[in-house]
């Protein structure tokens, strides 16, 4: 079999320590590219470029791997690389992260880090979206690192089949208090946010967001959010379809207007 | 029955002819609160602004009618709105819109649009996103306003009860070509990308997105594709839990490791 291709990114950008952690967890399986931004993208969801024009530059950060720093989003990155870098050759998987920060729960939609995956497995690619809950540039990926390696190992091997995207969360404790790893459901929850208002030194107000997060279900032992909580590294079977079927017959009544 | 209270919002910028049609379609309804970003945002997908200070500016550019614009995405605005602009009041229905361009199939996830009205799901709000099937700054809004109105009517009076968003897409055609309104599912599709590469004037290479829209399944009736394609104004009830249920049993081979 030839070695498969795998492509990384990240949205915290090429410099951020948690790629370079991703890098080196999968490199010994195959061919690796790195596409990923130039600069941090957090929170930037599912955006992409179309009123601006894209910069691609290759990148020497990472040693013997090929790797370009991109100008935009994470999502950008992935059709860039599909596109541009790899002239649509074949992707067998594509790894996004580790993300410094939880995307668990409802932040898969804010995520740039699942939306790069996301992108990768709309496409049709095996796609995995990691994530250590540590929101720190300096947060510690040794955890993070073995476990994505297990499972990317698994992933090739067996393929992801019925699903194109596994979202995984590793709770930020040491190697002995991890319990295993569990397939969950996306938690049920919101954040709840608080402006911090004050002026700028131009006498001008301005908010900043914060805010914290609120679980619909601290106690359903099958959501990633209870499963994270009791030192578990969580995997969420993911899909990009939408659509609320049980709630198609109910809404019918539009169509008798 | 009090009058409901109705947050307007949009990806386009609040000068966008699209925001006045919307407002012009709910404004009887209701008390109608508008908060807008002060820019296009297109395609910004779910992104959120946490690494910079967010503006909020009182705007009188609809006649009588409270309004907003904000320096943020869309997302950004229904987390103001909700948080600064209503403190918290409820708010009985968010629409979003309307689009200057399709957000059906796939582009719900890269969608400003439908991510603001999103957003406003996760709140517990029912909410609509609307768009009409042409880009241009100068679109005819005519019959996407009155539907919006029709639907809007509706959902006021019947509630979105098991789903909390809508999806709603008007084809750029003139109104006695409408067929009606479907419930619809997701068209399964993607975008082919390609880049048009050129040389700035600093002699520098760049890359500007394009791409033309792939339909996997262009017989399916039941698919807002479709249906749009065939003269239906198309309602997807959507939602923002992304767990692919059904794959769950199949991935617990990663808990064996």
């Amino acid at each position: 079999m030839n070695k498969p291709l795998i492509l990384v990114t990240n949205d915290d950008g090429i410099h951020a320590p948690g790629i370079a952690a991703l890098v080196s967890a999968v490199k010994d399986f195959g061919e690796v590219v790195v596409v990923a931004p130039d600069k941090p993208q957090s929170g930037q969801g599912h955006a992409i470029t179309l009123s601006e024009p894209l910069r691609l530059h290759s990148s020497n950060i990472f040693d013997g791997i090929e790797a370009y720093e991109c100008s935009g989003t994470p999502a950008d990155c992935v059709k860039m690389a599909k596109a541009i870098v790899l002239k649509d050759r074949t992707i067998d998987l594509c790894v996004s992260g580790i993300n410094h920060g939880a995307n668990s729960s409802i932040n898969i939609l804010y995520s740039g880090t699942m939306s790069a995956a996301m992108e990768a497995s709309i496409e049709g690619i095996d796609s995995i979206g990691f994530s250590l809950l540590d929101l720190s540039h300096d947060a510690d990926m040794t955890v993070a690192e073995k476990y994505a390696r297990i499972i990317v190992a698994q992933v090739l091997d067996k393929k992801l089949q019925a699903c194109r995207l596994l979202n995984v969360n590793i709770p930020a404790v040491s190697e002995n208090e991890i319990k295993g790893i569990k397939v969950c459901t996306q938690g049920k929850g919101i954040w709840v946010e608080e402006f911090v208002e004050a002026l700028d030194p131009g006498g001008n107000k301005y908010y900043w967001m914060t805010g914290k997060y609120k679980s619909f279900e601290p106690d359903n032992e099958s959501s990633d959010i209870w499963a994270l909580k009791n030192g578990y590294i969580t995997v969420v079977p993911s899909m990009h379809d939408l659509t609320k079927y049980e709630a198609i017959p109910q809404m019918r009544y539009l169509e008798k207007i």
